[in-house]
């Protein structure tokens, strides 16, 4: 049915990247691919169960992990953070495993690496490991270089202008 | 409930602006919001309707103008698609007048300027003409800098890397 999957990545400082991974998400579901949505550092606890909710409805499989950034939440081990975050990767190549997979999306993967929570080297073995079917889309500010090399489509998104300036602060069904 | 809707622009050379915009509408409908989807340019009948009955099941309301783009379609008459995209303002300007939208996306609205179907004016009149409350999403490539100014959010999305440099081309359940 379908070629080769290839790697995408979106990162910069703009706005725009996770909501592209979900409408990748949902255009390729609207196709029948199987989807899955693995996310780190995102805590529906706090932020709501908003767009999970809307994803499970279509289909789309959701996996949390490392749910509270040590940038939000002072208290937090980074130890444990790392450990939650080295337990997504052993989790993605068990996905892996599984070549009924179409499509993963790693939302805010490239956090990970840029905070020091997984090595380079560790997300890397990912890329090398995807089956070749599979599409596997990487989010999150502060892709390295390497990654960004290994990809076959890199977006940029820049912010030109953020309501943050204007002092607005994150909205419920906007920003999360 | 919530407070005033902002416009938000996505665009750019880069891919992600339509998943983007996708993204942010799924995210809206997950949290309650009421949501419109109108493209421009866009024929479900080449390219599928994926992405649309993924985005209906959800409960979102899409709207569809000037599918037919001259790049495409060499034998469209361009005073037909000016008709079309003028259509496809006044509807919008109609939406406008019904209170109960929480979120409209006006998916590559910006092409129909850059391309010379609408006069600025003529899309800087529905940024004008935004319900206070509404929150308002343009996506394509080329918006002007009248429309960057007047917007809260802009994104640019920067092609670092296509697969169509690669010589690959379009894919079901990813490109369209």
């Amino acid at each position: 049915m379908r070629n080769k999957g290839l790697i995408q990545v979106y990162t910069g400082d703009g706005k725009g990247k996770s909501t592209a991974a979900i409408g990748q998400a949902v255009r390729a579901v609207g196709h029948n691919f199987k989807v899955g949505f693995v996310s780190f550092f995102k805590d529906p606890d706090v932020f709501g169960y908003g767009e999970y909710e809307s994803l499970q409805k279509l289909g789309i499989k959701i996996f949390l992990f490392a749910r509270k950034h040590p940038h939000f939440y002072k208290e937090i081990n980074l130890d444990e953070v790392r450990e939650e975050c080295l337990k997504g990767v052993d989790f993605i190549k068990e996905l892996f495993q599984d070549e009924s997979w179409d499509m993963l999306v790693l939302d805010e993967m490239n956090i990970a690496v840029r905070d020091g929570f997984l090595k380079e080297k560790e997300v890397f073995s990912l890329l090398e490991a995807k089956p070749e079917r599979l599409e596997l889309i990487l989010t999150g500010r502060g892709a390295t270089e390497r990654i960004i090399k290994k990809a076959d489509l890199v977006s940029e998104i820049k912010e030109v202008k953020h309501p943050y300036d204007q002092g607005i602060k994150g909205r419920e069904g906007i920003e999360y």
